[in-house]
């Protein structure tokens, strides 16, 4: 048990004598001790260290520079996801460790849509039968996106549970936990008609639509992990269809640094399932919506060979699809250029991608 | 979408077009409806309301009471688990308004054991098949849990998994957060030889061993779930394997309120997998343990049918299941009475189970 953990050694939920149910607790130690690493290198000062194991314990304040002078107010914000039918992909290809990075992504880019500083994250993996490597890789990729995002692995729970999965399958939830100053709460209120919508580039499919995209993929047209359609340009099928959730954390809490003054970031919207049409109105005011130049970018070689395979119709991939836009930012129209340049230097590539108007409740194409 | 949860609409997880797909998001809109009052009903007013969807929103701040004046320097404990394979016995008998109380239970309990107070829990469900009032049944159990023990259900997450769980099966995973003053961290350092050793009844198999439990009652033994064997005195197997794991929270933080001085409550410990044996002992230091008789208590008749019905030996018994202690007090011996009294007060029956001594690390049997 590593010091600050809270994750239990799977033995926990073991089923029968513990001789006779086969469970390992050797594989749970292996298992704990092989992703200590890889969870203290999540650890910041905040992390209160040395107990028990029931929980994870996390300090609001750092020892030197008082979070409280930071946060007047400080409102926690918090929420869960999972990562759906992606895994299947994993268990398919047998790569295990960038799944954890969406999982992640999911909830820290949900966090930051009303511009909290993400600080911890649990997780939840529960799994057919406790493999300590196949775990490592899992958690590896947790620890990666909980890096990428600033958030300390606090804990976790992993569950062996033969009745409900199957040898090689595992099914897992995240769950973030963030903080925001209560008078920098950004949540559409200040979007006013005029503003510019800026678009940030997603890696490909992220973690939504995977019933329809392995259905088409790997089930009408058949195509093998390993092949190499044009569409790809030179990526394999597994490669696409696995590339990690992006997180946006870094990029979007620069511009929010830059921006101290409230009300220069107006809205943001994580690009989930619904795409587009799905999440961007409900971050705007009634009686305003998004006027969208589709002509603006090209989503990735995934889109389109998704779109062709299938056939899907483009309506139908704006709504299943985030279509190569993970993550939409409402600003002032006076400020959209200096906030891309902001984004750009993050390594964070953007575009204007329309902007508000009025009318409502769905999107309009330009 | 209530306002303030960031629960999904399980359609966020569609798989193909959504139309083929059999995806209802009209089933999900009624679950999202179906629910709001057991959420609402577990708000506080430091739920913070009316934002997006992304996020709960949760001030450690109450408006008039600031909690700053009452921590002085909190800390967040956060902890994560499931119901493990307990479930089975709610798919098997049909009755799903309980398990959410266990989810929360397996979360707060573990909180607790340093002297938290919880502030908020989120869960994540994921079902083969939405059907809403199903779920109604789920998250009227997690709401009554978070009710009992004074936390809000701040949001949550349905996923509709269908190629990973059979049409009325599902998992659960529970997520807490609670807050505890730094300086008030009970972590077991303040043990001594002779201190006493409180055992909060539990009622019943609680949330651990249902593997060895389901195999030797169900399998085995062959009851039926409306069978009424002597030793359940009256109560059916269904009634005896799904009564709900008691909820420590108001017995436990009724006597930390009383003892505010420091080092009254020395350590405290939730009784899940591994039975005492596995619990006790983690949370007491090095070179003490601790000393129970065995003769001071008599486990539920559930603990005795599964006893003989397997048979499982005793040392096994104490080893997998909780044997009618869920919950451990270790406080000073000059308290104990006293302890014992505000327990009751609580309506939490309690006895002396023995006491700290030099050894360890196992725990001995007088």
């Amino acid at each position: 048990m590593a010091k600050k953990k809270s994750r239990k050694q799977p033995a926990a939920k073991a089923p029968m004598t513990y001789k006779d149910a086969g469970v390992d607790i050797d594989a749970g130690e292996a298992m704990v001790e092989g992703i200590r690493t890889l969870v203290e290198k999540t650890y910041s000062p905040r992390v209160v260290g040395a107990l028990g194991g029931f929980a994870g314990l996390f300090s609001l304040d750092f020892d030197e520079d008082l979070l409280k002078r930071k946060y007047h107010d400080p409102i926690l914000v918090s929420c869960c996801d999972g990562v759906g039918t992606k895994l299947k992909v994993a268990f398919r290809t047998g790569k295990l460790d960038t799944v954890g990075i969406d999982l992640v992504a999911m909830n820290v880019n949900d966090l930051i849509c009303i511009g909290a500083e993400p600080l911890f994250f649990l997780d939840y993996v529960a799994v057919g039968r406790l493999d300590p490597e196949r775990m490592r890789d899992i958690i590896a990729g947790i620890s990666n996106g909980c890096v990428q995002s600033g958030c300390a692995l606090l804990g976790g729970e992993t569950a062996e549970m033969p009745d409900f999965y199957k040898t090689k399958e595992f099914d897992m939830a995240g769950f973030a936990v963030g903080v925001v100053e209560r008078n920098k709460i950004i949540n559409g209120s200040g979007v006013r008609a005029g503003d510019s919508i800026i678009a940030l580039a997603s890696d490909g499919l992220h973690s939504n639509g995977y019933g329809l995209a392995r259905k088409v993929i790997f089930s009408k047209a058949k195509f093998k992990p390993s092949d190499t359609p044009a569409e790809l340009e030179g990526q394999t099928v597994a490669q696409a269809m696995l590339a990690p959730t992006r997180i946006y954390v870094k990029a979007v809490r620069a511009v929010l640094a830059a921006y101290k003054r409230r009300n220069m970031v107006r809205a943001m919207a994580h690009i989930t399932g619904g795409g587009l049409p799905g999440n961007l109105p409900r971050v705007l005011p009634d009686g305003l919506t998004a006027r969208l130049k589709r002509s603006g970018w090209k989503p990735q070689g995934i889109f389109e060979l998704i779109a062709k395979a299938g056939p899907v119709d483009q309506v139908e991939m704006f709504r299943v699809f985030n279509m190569g836009v993970g993550f939409v930012m409402v600003v002032s129209p006076y400020r959209a250029s200096a906030v891309m340049n902001r984004l750009r230097k993050a390594h964070q590539r953007c575009w204007q991608i329309g902007k508000v108007v009025k009318g409502g409740p769905s999107i309009q194409w330009a």
